[in-house]
């Protein structure tokens, strides 16, 4: 028979939301009066803006002429929709990114994962934990990891754990590490990297020779003026990251695909020989032999995120769902929850009461009050007794869920 | 630094199709009143279907109200998409495929990339020669192969020639492999495998536990009725093959993004240990990990093109660009060169005159005619001394290009 990649099997249970949806199934199928409320997954609700729906509407136009039909585009994605980017992401940041360093893409949890394709076998690798699954799951199916232990830790991973002591951001190890992957706004925190402290990341990554892979999926959600929300903002970043941005939450496009990776033509890694090799070239050889390109409809339509009438349209969507952080923060914490995040991130972080584990409150919240939240430990061990709770939901839910947990927990 | 994939420093070249457009792009810039003719890359065309279209609108409203909105999907893809592949593509043709082995994404270019991410480094890997270069260059990256010689052949694969001799379909090897890759219809050469030798490759799988890696990306080509339009229609195949499809060429959506691939839940690999492994599970792992669904609106699209109404549509798309590949037969025959291929698929694969290397006719063409088409040798060692030309055209480029290689060649 042919081989498998052992590593798969080193997989603990399900990704984690397949798990919750899993447990949620079954609770609805037992009891199907319950009207479940899902604060889980965090997933949009509210509709695309209008300037996002009648671009795609004429994109589809396009797609019925010959004249204006679009078959393969260019792989790294259509030079309008770079060049928005560019201009309106980085550059008007300070940020000195240019369009061919951008590479359009269907999801930023396609590229978190894609990404260590080219990378090899022999780095030392950090995670803040807890953390956003994909990128430990997609380091084990990597090989770059042994067997994970009952605290679902895998061997060869540095943990750096997120406390209420360090402000849930870690500061750099004292040991070196060749990769590390950072998350600001976090997920599932809510908690944000200001300049200070991702200034002493990117001295960390100099020093080092170490690459830094930058969420910045929800740099969208960022009020406070002073956070930076592209990692190029900090002077040396060219020559030490790679930053992840996605529409999923930035635009409401869970459901419509479309992100981007930005990877410097200046950033480095090093072969066999110890000799420098360029990351951009390696990337662009990947992105071109193992993806296609993203839909002209779905590229059109984020291009028109960036419009003059898009653009506050989309800030409408995420000052909407800011909203419900907000009122989630309050109400919580007047129900006596130690409550942390939703000011800088679409996610707050809860403790949970009485030293309850993660999982059997994620059950008791489920049966008693028929909500549905994320278990902290879920994202790592040093979630645990902790619960994330996304904004994402309509203003109705978001109210009914915290008058029911106040009622019933 | 961090270290880099070594093997990507093993790729020759760029990826084909890349290289193509930079050959051509330097001859535009220095002829800039030559109008070149594409018959290179296997891109469609003509525009999308008018039922693919309207379901496409449609969706775009549905993506408008909150009533209707999508967020993220099933990652496999939606029900009602799934449920019209297996029954239209599979159980209408007495293949055995049930919804929930159908795994959508966007693009089997992606798909025959990304499934050696769940196979081991030690697999013995068969390809045909010529081959879609994607699967060579994706085991290359994958560490599968050692470095590559002056024809562009790495060691550790296993090439099987296609020639006139096996009319391009070489019989499965006497040596025993672990993976096989068959594309019928065949890019480049057009050749289509029949029941008798696709049932031979089945059997040959079966007795040596070998997995096949069908690319049935161009069945709708097929005219033959007699020729197989999915492995699974072979008994035994659902313990031996995954089969990868596409509504690139099927429906037009090169552009627009939308395939599939199907992975039986009887198909078995093999363990560290010699335990058999479910393959469907460790390809759902990776799809619900490192993938996140087709756009809402894609699918809506590739669901409509199995519409009573986007049927004929669709058949009348490939029925044109059939029309195209009849003309350029028959007429590079009348003029005299060895052609191949163009009658169950869109390729016709075409013998060089004078003996000819594939790269220096490729000049020539370009040259003299103004006209592209794609190196045989680019495809692999046993395609020099052949140009693949594609029918995806307009009709009067189509008539053109002939007239002009008949003047000019």
């Amino acid at each position: 028979m042919a081989y498998v990649n052992a590593n798969y099997l080193k997989l603990k249970a399900g990704y984690l939301f397949p798990e919750i949806g899993r447990r949620v199934k079954a609770y609805a199928v037992a009891h199907p009066d319950a009207k479940i409320i899902r604060c889980g997954i965090g997933d949009v609700t509210e509709p695309l803006a209008p300037a996002v729906i009648a671009a795609m509407h004429k994109a589809v136009d396009d797609q019925a002429k010959r004249e204006t039909f679009q078959g393969y585009g260019d792989e790294q994605g259509y030079g309008f929709l770079r060049e928005a980017i560019a201009k309106h992401d980085f550059q008007s940041r300070g940020a000195e990114i240019t369009h061919d360093e951008i590479f359009v893409s269907d999801g930023s949890k396609c590229d978190t994962g894609n990404i260590l394709d080219i990378f090899g076998d022999k780095n030392v690798i950090a995670v803040t934990d807890p953390v956003y699954p994909v990128y430990v799951d997609t380091n084990v199916m990597a090989g770059h990891t042994g067997q994970s232990n009952d605290k679902n830790e895998y061997a060869g991973l540095v943990y750096l754990p997120s406390t209420p002591a360090n402000d849930f951001s870690p500061p750099p190890p004292k040991q070196k590490v060749d990769i590390v992957y950072l998350c600001s706004p976090n997920n599932p925190t809510g908690a944000v990297l200001g300049k200070a402290a991702l200034t002493k990341w990117v001295e960390y990554a100099r020093a080092n020779n170490a690459i830094i892979f930058f969420d910045a999926a929800y740099e969208a959600y960022i009020t406070d003026a002073s956070v930076p929300h592209s990692i190029y903002e900090i002077p040396g970043a060219r020559e030490c990251a790679i930053e992840f941005r996605s529409f999923s939450k930035t635009a409401g496009f869970t459901g419509t695909r479309c992100a981007f990776t930005v990877v410097p033509k200046t950033l480095k890694g090093q072969g066999p020989d110890g000799a420098p090799v360029d990351i951009y070239k390696l990337w662009m050889r990947r992105h071109t032999t193992k993806f296609n390109g993203v839909s002209y409809i779905t590229q059109c339509g984020a291009a028109a995120a960036y419009s003059p009438e898009g653009k506050p349209q989309v800030k409408q969507l995420v000052d909407f769902y800011m909203g419900n952080a907000r009122l989630i923060r309050e109400g919580l914490t007047a129900q006596g929850f130690k409550v942390f995040g939703g000011v800088n991130a679409p996610y707050v972080w809860v403790q949970t009461k009485n030293g309850m584990t993660s999982w059997d409150f994620f059950d008791k919240l489920l049966d008693q009050a028929h909500v549905v939240v994320t278990p902290g430990s879920g994202f790592g061990a040093s979630g645990e007794g902790y619960f994330r709770v996304s904004s994402f939901n309509s203003r109705p839910n978001v109210e009914e869920a915290l008058r029911r947990i106040k009622e019933k927990i």
